[in-house]
């Protein structure tokens, strides 16, 4: 496939399509739009091997809410946490009585990779309370837990290791791990949000071949959340970037907040889809 | 034994005296206090049930290092990185193809909890590199690898599965796991580093009452490293602090200084501990 | 009067009737409560002379917003900043062609010092935009701009003469000042906001002496915004603690929280005082 | 002249000459490169209108140290410091009995914008303890203050006009003013110290016309040090970046690191420069 760096199936069909030329759709691969409550949702679904070769991403579901004015807007802040809840709820079918495992990936030393760890903070988590006291916990809330294994480079140990052997441990029956994902195109930085559930390959938006975290090699069905926060240096750059120089990234000056209002959205959108009946509100109010 | 909530044996074995009142001895504790390079080096033995009942902590060997002018002087920063690397060689015979694993305990969003934390952010964490290329490694460097689990009130996961669980999977030879403590004495806070061989008990400065990592539980030797950074607000409290206002802490003002420098001072003792022909100068060049 | 150190007006008025102990009132204060939306208020006005040196405090008007669910509940926080915002606008008389310095005091780096710096960095500060395309900002936004002007042990100056040499440039018709206050009871920590119209007294809550800011000081009315985040610990302790300790500070263990979530409220009540069109949905959607 | 954005007046020369082509040196521009301990010196001086027209910086001294390991040595973190104080005594006539104060210039929410609110925390500062017991300083101590004024978009108030107002209040016979910088050469980024004598241009990297500061508008020798933390997204950039997300920035992923390694080395070159008789290892002591 081309030779620029995209962690969203959006981009690379998009990709695929400009390399095909003939503008004619890739055969393995299914998109459509829908518009919903004045978000558009793209849906890309690579249904076998041509696909997922064309593509350069796992066989598959992946959503896309495109919602460029997350930052500035409580209206659309509140359609996504919705709309997030609801894309989850479609893949996994929510029970009150199971248990949910939340791994925040990245490094949370390094802004905009710290998407998953702020998403982490947020989060409703009940797994502990549910085991304790069970009866004095509303039926609409399901078992959560959280962790956020870090990154290979300050751990030593490789997350997917971190992530099998908690799981392994604790039983959950669904993994929803989130990142912060790089994109080919400027204008996706902070603005969109992919949902899959496909798993997640580490560190797959740099070209890293480490193995991946999804139902086959864990058990347990993974959906992947993320949102591109960078965009690789090497893809923009007319001129080439020296090897030793290549930790540059390219990204927006006000990523802190993005990394702020993004990781609320996420973690919202996940305490919708867990905790069933309970209200934005109600949540802002138990996590305060 | 005394209403008084100390995480330090130094000073459970001094109330158990000044409660015994005839000064005597407590048997099943032997102590010693050393002096070595200007810094006072106490050490606390429990040898019995009985010394484990009347101080209220596991039969064990407690080292208390006293280094009053940590934050503000170089020269006593360096001493005390040397004699806990002493003190862990002497608990533990550090060879280079061991694997350590570092766990960092605390909660990273209460700054007087982030002492293990702070620590996992400034190790020479190296068992990936030896894994990949480990002929290109020096000897004297052994594998460290290090996570941060959290705490149970933001994973809803007990941290002892967390660790146990990664302890299984990657099968380290020695545990050292670092956490804020607390203290009784107000001038122990800031100015006291305890190490022991006992292991940990999570939440067991707060009377809480969750199972120990310790050899026992967990198949590997745990060492524990750990500094007093509050005291108990209930133990200075002339009033009756009511049940419900119960999370005040008593901490120092420079609280955020005094995490950073001993953060750096007892990462630096695992890491002059672990990769035995380091110096402190080399580290700093390799970690910056 | 006593030896008890607090901030709040409200606080010094209940110690001096208890001192007075045949619980009259005290000649030249006058104090009144108000039940306001479920939200308790208490005003309390120093008139003369002897009501000033009985309470400790500057002749003029206190407010005290009791706000004990401010951290768990939007509600509250919604009602709380509208209060904020009336009580502004009751002690000054805001026109949308003046324009108002709000000065965060206060030290960044102790967290619960931290609440000025916080308050300024969610000001919707609009003084630069008014002066370059006035005719663009709708007629109801007043000008704000916001200085954080540290504190006398890391700049070197004092804050007062920082401020006086701003606003002397800037010329602002209204000064608003934002610091974390010292109460003498735990249970206001965290849950009481003050308001008054007689400007600060910088490290008034330490006994320390120097020169306040005020209008009689400083040539402009200086609305002073506060909320209590730690107790001093000579007032809580049973112990003597030694002068060299004495930067011990009683906090409650969520404080990082607290700051947040205070420096939002009292941020968008000022907002509201200050910007009488906008809402408070208008406001979330402005700063992100 | 170029198109190219640059912050670093060796580099303009550089690109000039390039521009011209034939190579021969610009009229009104000197440069001069010395080796120091190993550290490469580079010395630009612009002696006229035509030499500062041909590179768009002001007629002064520019000193540019090259220090592409300074995150890695400390021994290159050391000469460094010493470099910065040599350079800036001989810019200046320290003199104990005087008064400098420090301007931390940039956005301290916006990491790779953080060096000089980064610098102002790590200063000896010592104004306030000269006029209270200046008996009691050693004498090769001189006068020390510090402000961090923030950004125009934060608090609605020109830079410059919060410099000058407190310059006159405080009548300071020195201001040093440190500054992230950018850089056009991807290389320059985090490796390089700028130390010029022709005062700052707030914002003159990003084009912007703002009033500078120099001892010809402010009455006070103005010093700059800066280190270039980005590079121009539109400099690099091979698609053209539209207007209104221009707020791309393209930096290291270690920039959390730099900076902090950057702003102990510039504040510690600024405290040696500033107490002359003091050595690293006392400042370190001093201020923890």
């Amino acid at each position: 496939m081309q030779n620029i760096r995209t962690d969203l199936a959006v981009e690379a069909h998009e990709l695929s399509k400009r390399e095909a030329k003939n503008a004619t759709e890739i055969e393995g691969v299914i998109s459509s739009v829908e518009e919903k409550n004045g978000i558009s949702i793209t849906r890309v679904e690579i249904t076998n091997e041509n696909g997922s070769r064309e593509l350069g991403k796992a066989i598959g579901k992946y959503t896309t809410i495109d919602a460029p004015n997350l930052k500035y807007s409580l209206e659309i802040y509140e359609k996504v946490c919705k709309i997030i809840a609801e894309e989850i709820q479609e893949m996994a079918d929510i029970k009150s009585d199971m248990t949910t495992l939340v791994v925040g990936l990245g490094n949370r030393d390094i802004t905009p990779d710290a998407l998953g760890t702020g998403v982490i903070s947020r989060l409703m988590v009940t797994r502990h309370i549910k085991a304790r006291m069970n009866e004095m916990v509303d039926d609409s809330i399901s078992g959560v837990c959280a962790i956020a294994p870090g990154v290979l480079g300050t751990t030593g140990i490789e997350t997917a290791d971190i992530i099998q052997a908690v799981t392994e441990r604790i039983k959950p029956q669904l993994i929803i791990a989130v990142d912060a994902l790089a994109a080919a195109d400027i204008e996706r930085v902070s603005t969109t949000i992919q949902i899959s559930d496909t798993g997640i390959q580490p560190g797959s938006g740099v070209g890293n071949n480490r193995e991946g975290l999804n139902e086959k090699t864990i058990g347990v069905k993974v959906i992947a959340i993320g949102m591109p926060t960078v965009i690789d240096a090497a893809t923009i750059s007319k001129v080439k970037i020296p090897e030793e120089l290549s930790p540059l990234m390219v990204t927006t000056k006000d990523i802190d907040l993005v990394i702020e209002r993004a990781s609320k959205t996420v973690a919202n959108g996940i305490n919708l889809a867990l905790h069933k009946n309970m209200t934005l509100h109600d949540i802002d109010c138990c996590i305060g």
